[in-house]
């Protein structure tokens, strides 16, 4: 049976702009697929999420909706792009309402992440991928949400450079096999936890 | 002669909601005040600033009419909540708007930023404070702020609590008096570099 | 079959001065043995472990004999006090030791370290944990670690405030039950990788 | 009057062997020179220094003497390799021993670092130099020093390349002229601060 994915771009363009972290992200679930996961792509910005720490913020607020998709997923993937070395205010913004699954306990106060697994694409003209990596994994696992063996990719140009990523061609080598052990590993891992979930705290 | 601030308040809640990054930030403002500083407090979120990396996304944005006080401020004051340990989202949507001040050179090459004092305020209900310091005064830095000593404040309570700055009464002194040295600082150093600033490179 | 764990103490502070890092450390290799995993608590400073990032840096480098154990175990531990907001010195050099398994590669291109979890403990007189924890977990996967829902557990103490973790009693009700929480998973997680690992890369 | 500058390289490895972090420390103090700044630079690893947060350790610790020569000058440059996205542990430990700073006050408050100003030099082969920047500048300006603009330089290659800054020739002129504003702003700052320093708390 197909497990399924969700990949979040938090590029701050809005459509049809051309956008790196959407297509590093697009390439995450291309990857997986070679998995037997499938999904879909979001892009946030085109949606009206507002800011906050619920799960509904009301107004028109387009997170509920996003929500439902990331609840009925087996693997979230947030691809974003570096601004001053950190990840994009898109980025915190999905991860602030994430925060309220803190509060969306069962019973056994296991969140509604749980058994769920999230992992990681970065790019940027330059320097940072590492660090939002960090605050990523930190919040997405603070959330909830399990992490495969190196469960994120990247890429980033030389210091003080401006290429994007969306214009290389052929994409370099290391990241592209990087990503593809960050998919399999994921999936492997979010089908491991799909069929043997985390026990009741109590147990 | 007076010198002036701006306080960018990033609580992601609009007004009239209380708001202890805005209190905070305000708390910092009156320091200032003890020491010739006047200015103003601004509460990001009621204002539609775009997500974007230059200084004027165009339909409607708020940033340039926000970009024309910070340009004509000698200190900048980012006052911001903690969320998952992190600066808020809005925090981070202002600092990329403040990355387009990178490409906003004089004929000598420095910033327009340049010759002003950036300081901080972070509020939260538990850890993280000095990480957010960390990822605001690097971005600042890095946008042509300078830095005085000791040049922020914070609160945070104990590990998973759940209080509230703004419900705090008294004020704790510890904060009390870090917020009076960083405002003694912060306008110490501005002062220094409205009479005399950053050479030329060239020079 | 029981499993196994190694917890890593990086107090600044030798034996057998009273450490709150290793208590914690303890506390989660306490909370590990409800679920079947035995183990051992190591202080890195009462051993001579070099600077360095290969596996073994010779003169008496006492890092081989600590690899040995790490290898050995399916679930490893940083338990590291906070300075100044961020992880220890002693750490960050146990991560840079880490490093090396990026170059230790079975046929297949998985790392020694793959199939193993990694856990992380982190207390502090005040603010941090949160950064602290952000900075390991991104390590710890880097170099080859899975990490399991809420895989983390701290304590930190009210701002500016100088209490040690050591002194509470009884330890925070919180802090507690997170611990457990974070050992249950770490362990449920181990014992899926240990009869079902990663596949190779190329499958 | 010349002021005095203090480089501090965090490499991980002793003289003589080559160290990156070593170079663009000295290529640092060379900057400084043309604005009539002297120094040293020296290598922290090649003097005992001891884990710890006081300003002596004890047992035959180097920190009390490089203490000394800190407290002689006007300007502190940290240079640090990159290590997993994060400054190294020499350099985390040479904070930690800074951390001792927030102990030492005068009658007024004020830090014997007070009136020094920090800046940072940092070298990886690939990515995580703006997050070395924000964990030094965050640390350095908690224990009293004041920052410049652009207080920082750094040099990193391409994603997951392995090339040594110290293997390129010549190097890379936007790195050079960063290291020039670097050295300029901090040499200007420290002039401003050395004669008008900052008033007591009390004022």
């Amino acid at each position: 049976m197909p497990l399924t994915a969700l990949v979040l771009s938090c590029t701050l363009k809005k459509s049809p702009a051309e956008s790196s972290a959407t297509l590093i992200g697009q390439e995450f679930l291309d990857a997986l697929r070679d998995h037997d996961v499938i999904g879909e792509l979001l892009r946030v910005v085109d949606h009206d999420v507002k800011f906050g720490v619920t799960t509904d913020e009301g107004d028109g607020d387009a997170w509920p909706r996003i929500r439902e998709k990331m609840l009925g997923a087996d693997i979230l993937v947030i691809a974003t792009p570096i601004w001053l070395g950190q990840p994009s205010s898109v980025a915190k913004m999905v991860l602030e309402r994430l925060d309220a699954e803190l509060g969306e306990t069962d019973d056994e106060g296991r969140m509604s992440t749980y058994n769920k697994v999230a992992a990681v694409a970065v790019v940027g003209n330059e320097d940072g991928a590492h660090h939002v990596t960090a605050e990523l994994l930190q919040a997405l696992n603070d959330t909830g949400f399990s992490i495969a063996a190196n469960g994120s990719t990247y890429w980033v140009g030389e210091a003080m450079k401006a290429t994007d990523y969306q214009d290389l061609d052929p994409k370099p080598a290391k990241t592209v096999s990087t990503t593809q052990t960050a998919a399999a590993n994921s999936a492997h891992l979010a089908r491991l936890l799909s069929s043997q979930g985390y026990p009741p705290a109590s147990t």
